[in-house]
């Protein structure tokens, strides 16, 4: 960053002797300010409802078990970023949901939580890849949820109600964004849709390539657009599709984003890419530690590919973000708290996994075994007991993407006793998280922004005025 | 920071045509590393236990409340300061305590809990400002806990036990520090102390004036030696000293920090000090949403007693931080989150206030009475039940600083349904924390540093090799 803009400042040595070392930094200021070379590419990344202590553990969880330092932490040891704190409020609440937020980056306005890019008067704020799609960009998002889910969706259309995913997928197919990749088969097949209407049939007439599984990202045809929806939902949780075999042809991630930047990193006038790690939200949402960790360190994959295109490249830029926190999870003071975070690492499977595994006809001792074959630790009877009784329907709980009303909490309370971490609640959290910016563009970043600060910054990139 | 750093780059100037400008760059960047300007001051500020949440809601509050931004965001705002997230573990565990903490900041070794700047060996680090002490700076500590606690303690002294706070007290007579202000009476006054020596005593002998009373800092000779200690145990907290006249007579952190700085900037080789606010953390331990606002906003006042002090002088090295986490408060989504959460303007006391004024013949009225004039809602009558229950010995609840058992726990639930503020325990967090910098030597800082780093970087200040 040092040397970038240092080498602008450079630029002004010829008429600079007239001027005092003062007036030279006011100037180099300003120009960075205003006149500073413009972004070529934008990716923007969102691990989506990742609480501080969530960046944090997956930081420490990627040291003491895996032996290395995160790529998003790795970014700032060696000193390639911005940063900064940014606010994350919506129009109706100090404590915005995903919609919002996505409005917000994506459409440069706080809307009331729930809605996509219309004010509360009814204004329809265009989003931002639709623009920079008009100036001749190419335009695409990657994640790991259904790509109609509020955060990719939030910088593509303008819709009243987040949850009109169905009404957003046709939408889509008439915006000609370049790449669509991630879950939500129910909202484009023909088969599964209530109006029977075959949303990818639109698709295949704009003549885009379908894809359905990973193996087809081996085959893709360079520079056609592609929809790439490679399950029904979101895509599998990262620690479930590492152990479970059955989920080996749905992609990573990373796999997705190495795509999509290959497929548009050739455009002349180049591409704007929303990457999200939509699942970190959902496992917050069940208080999931093997679910949150193991999500974060998926984005954390991605951030990978990101960077190694970027810092080749030289002509992207790169934010790195979260929509708002979720649950505030933190590694309680424990005398053996080390030991006991450290055991995470025996998790196989996330906890909706597990609990899914159980029936109603399950014994004690057959929730006991499966516990301790999935987590590593020993129930009590009667912890045996109280989870066997949600089966039974003696107990019931709710809880956003909680469908089956699985006995997340309880469970999260019994995995607190050996993993020594807590969290607030199960829903998001008003407080400021964290972003990071590289590239053309990171030196317009205050160290304290709000969410709609950062869109000012996107559009700052465009060449339209 | 952008200014100080070019200046430095253009006093290269006259040597400068025959090199091209990434040599340009690199000298300057190796110069600001190793032989910038050091600080003539150092002040470190330290909110003990902050979490994210704490330092966000404090903002959210002030702006919503208040009607002003913190001090500490304004820093960020107004682009002032450098960033850095900051691990904090300790030799022990991923999850530090205040005295391991304070022995990395101030002693520059990773300890285990509990210890004071003595290593798993038995080696004796010596204290930062020890050193700062013997190459002719003043030096100084205060806080609104005891001043013998573990955050002062870690600057100042050697102790296999941050507990020894008796022993502290007669170690610092010994020292010659220059300002110790803060509380803890019962170390120093031979009627509290089980050996009956006279603590004060000693430093009456050493030429110290001694202070007792928030007037006596309006009396102050200038230059002398203080040793002010305002209260048995710790000062009282923000927002009941706000609120209770019978606590006027104890100073604010941002009063004892204006004196401190008051007498010892005309020092000639210049001063360290440290200043705490220590019940940040009390409050955390006690899920104390009122105590955790107040009590930063009250280190939110000290900060721009020091920035005020700083931006004149320009030659102190402010740095801003936490020891480390604790109980990561956050605001939960809730569709009333933002009207709960201002509802925390109706607490005229701290949770600590308000059930010590609990007896145990106490009715169920009586608490519904208190508990509305306090913090401005109603309990159900099973709550105020509840409540009684622990006064009548029926129930019982533990927890650091809770000396009194006071259900700290089931009245901050109860709260949460009013406040929408959630915590994941009583006890620190293993989160990396937020810490600023400001003036010379804030250039040496990266955006991910270890505890120990900042030891560093203070003692690079040091004119002594």
């Amino acid at each position: 960053m040092e040397r970038r803009k240092f080498l602008k400042g450079s630029a002004l040595f010829s008429g600079l002797f007239a001027l005092n070392p003062i007036d030279l930094v006011a100037s180099s200021q300003n120009k960075k300010a205003s006149n500073g070379k413009k972004a070529k590419n934008i990716i923007i990344m969102i691990s989506d409802g990742m609480s501080s202590g969530t960046l944090s553990m997956a930081d420490l969880y990627s040291k003491t078990i895996l032996g290395k330092s995160s790529n998003w932490m790795n970014l700032y040891t060696q000193n390639k970023v911005s940063r900064a704190l940014m606010d994350t409020a919506s129009a109706s609440s100090i404590v915005t949901d995903s919609a919002a937020v996505s409005s917000a980056l994506g459409g440069g306005i706080r809307v009331k939580n729930g809605v996509l890019n219309i004010g509360s008067n009814g204004e329809i704020h265009e989003p931002a890849w639709q623009k920079f799609k008009k100036e001749g960009k190419k335009a695409g998002c990657v994640t790991t949820v259904t790509i109609t889910h509020a955060t990719p969706a939030g910088f593509c259309v303008n819709s009243s109600s987040r949850n009109a995913e169905p009404e957003i997928a046709e939408m889509y197919a008439g915006l000609g964004f370049d790449i669509l990749m991630g879950g939500g088969d129910e909202f484009f097949n023909a088969a599964k849709r209530s109006d029977k209407k075959d949303i990818y049939g639109l698709f295949t007439k704009k003549n885009y390539q379908i894809l359905k599984e990973r193996s087809d990202l081996h085959g893709v045809e360079r520079g056609k657009s592609i929809l790439g929806i490679f399950n029904t939902g979101a895509l599998p949780y990262a620690v479930d599709h590492k152990n479970n075999t059955s989920l080996k042809n749905i992609p990573t991630l990373a796999e997705m984003t190495k795509v999509a930047i290959d497929q548009m990193k050739d455009h002349e006038e180049g591409f704007v890419l929303q990457v999200e790690s939509g699942k970190v939200d959902w496992a917050a949402h069940a208080n999931d530690i093997a679910g949150v960790i193991h999500d974060q360190l998926a984005f954390d994959d991605a951030i990978k590919v990101v960077m190694d295109f970027a810092e080749q490249d030289q002509d992207t830029l790169v934010i790195i973000t979260t929509d708002h926190g979720n649950a505030n999870p933190g590694i309680i003071y424990d005398k053996d708290a080390t030991k006991k975070f450290e055991s995470i690492s025996k998790y196989k499977f996330t906890n909706e996994y597990l609990l899914n595994s159980i029936t109603a006809d399950f014994n004690i001792q057959q929730i006991k075994d499966l516990v301790n074959n999935v987590n590593g630790f020993s129930l009590t009877d009667v912890e045996a007991k109280q989870l066997l009784g949600f089966y039974k329907g003696i107990i019931k709980e709710e809880g956003l993407y909680n469908y089956k009303h699985l006995p997340f909490k309880l469970f999260s309370e019994i995995q607190k006793k050996h993993n020594s971490v807590g969290w607030i609640s199960m829903d998001h959290s008003g407080d400021y998280v964290e972003l990071a910016m590289y590239g053309p563009g990171s030196e317009l970043l205050k160290p304290f922004v709000k969410n709609v600060d950062v869109h000012k910054i996107m559009m700052m990139q465009s060449a339209v005025k």
